[in-house]
């Protein structure tokens, strides 16, 4: 009895990726090159690619040479746009609509008085950015701890979470919050502000996951939602994330029958593709015992 | 050794029912009496005073014979209040502030979208005011077991309290209706109306309760936060409820040492001082074992 190895839909681009790609990408055949402020996605084969077709990244606004530059699908704060804007740098985003979201309701928040709190990671590029939009004081955290600090509690506490979060988790974070800091007077207002695409790509790899006996994740070393997604199904079953082929061990296949595969909104269908041919090479050069 | 009895504090009418007794007083004086649309509060001592004066409760808006009416403290709907108006009648509100409060935030959720969810006892005349200042389909329910017959589930809910209920037991109930309410695009907005005399109170009722091995609860049996006090205490130490003194019984009071005396918002300093008698003159008749 051969290995069974399925791949989860959905896979390839989400279509916030797709569309940053195609911006980008139109933008460099047309100009010959644009220069990106950070990774437009947080892919590598997929960087490498725009590299290939002109695009040059810069890590700071202040390396920026031309007149133009493409932002990110995190998202940038305002505060930096204007900033490039002020520069005469011609500002072409690729934020994507669900990141739009979050920072639209950070904003409108902040506007009403609300402490902002974004469930995520403080250092991703995405996070940073809807904080900038909230334009005040703002606390990005994985964990209410942040709470023990805030004395008196304030009364009106608006959370929004990073893009990618996983919704039970996100969902426990809100509780617990309610428990610790929800007092006299308070308002709170909770937004769930997790990617549709994003918690589709989460349940169908959970579900996958119960079925098999090992899960590779497939995506860039710097993306949160491929980190996610390990982290979520490694909680099932035994899993492993790689960026490409190249990285699985003949070690992890010992004595697995049934490995699911599965990719995140930043990792193109091309890699998972060759992760899949790698699988079925490994497993029937050597055959299963059991 | 005598038993020792402790009276909480605060104790007397909280400022809302004051308030309110205040204005109907006074209109009764300078009118030779007035109208109430329902008992201006839930105490049957109290009430007997106002008629005293003059005051007339009628239980129905049909009922109303004059040119003026006294609401209560715990508020009325809009609606009603303009059909007074329409038919020529003077309106003299008592509503509470931190009633005004709550009915206040109802309408703004209301107007933004939310489905209004009042957590409080459905047929108490302040529930059904806030209710009606939410002018369109709200609930008031104190589990959350109304979600089942939501399908889909709202976007957005919106959750105030009833202004007398114990805030431990709100909190439990938001952190459920999170739990199993809160999903994909969720924008929950979750505020906090119980009056702030009433948290005191409470507390202080729920301090003094683990010092006794009795507690007295003074209040009107249509009295929503004398129950709540009530329903409090007696996870702490043995409670009994009662309306006055001679509703006391002997038989509570053997082999205690130690009762604690606590009174509602709507219970008058004097059938407090009426319940301290009668508990000295039971317990030095009797003497005490142990």
């Amino acid at each position: 009895m051969g290995v069974k190895i399925e791949k989860a839909a959905p896979s390839g681009f989400c279509s916030g990726v797709g569309r940053a790609l195609e911006i980008v990408t139109r933008v460099a055949r047309e100009r010959g090159g644009v220069e990106m402020l950070g990774a437009v996605v947080h892919n590598a084969r997929v960087m490498a690619e725009l590299e290939a077709l002109g695009c040059r990244v810069v890590t700071s606004p202040a390396d920026i040479r031309g007149g133009a530059v493409v932002t990110s699908a995190h998202g940038v704060s305002p505060e930096l746009e204007d900033e490039l804007k002020r520069r005469g740098i011609e500002v072409i985003s690729t934020t994507c609509p669900f990141v739009r979201r979050a920072q639209t309701a950070a904003r409108e928040l902040a506007r009403k008085g609300f402490l902002v709190v974004v469930y995520g990671e403080a250092a991703h590029p995405e996070v940073k950015g809807i904080l900038g939009w909230a334009g005040g004081p703002g606390i990005a955290t994985l964990d209410t701890g942040f709470l023990a600090s805030l004395q008196p509690l304030p009364r009106r506490i608006g959370v929004v979470s990073q893009t990618t979060q996983v919704p039970a988790q996100f969902q426990r974070f809100i509780k617990k919050l309610v428990s610790a800091a929800f007092t006299q007077n308070s308002d709170f207002r909770l937004l769930d502000t997790i990617c549709h695409d994003i918690r589709e790509r989460q349940a169908q790899a959970a579900r996958l996951a119960t079925r098999v006996d090992l899960m590779l994740i497939v995506g860039g070393r710097e993306s949160a939602n491929t980190r996610h997604l390990a982290r979520l199904v490694a909680r099932i079953t035994p899993t492993h994330r790689v960026a490409s082929a190249g990285e699985i061990s003949q070690s992890w296949l010992a004595g697995k029958q049934r490995i699911g595969v599965v990719g995140g909104a930043s990792t193109p269908e091309s890699a998972l593709e060759e992760v899949l041919s790698r699988l079925k090479e490994l497993t029937s050069d050597h055959g299963q015992s059991g």
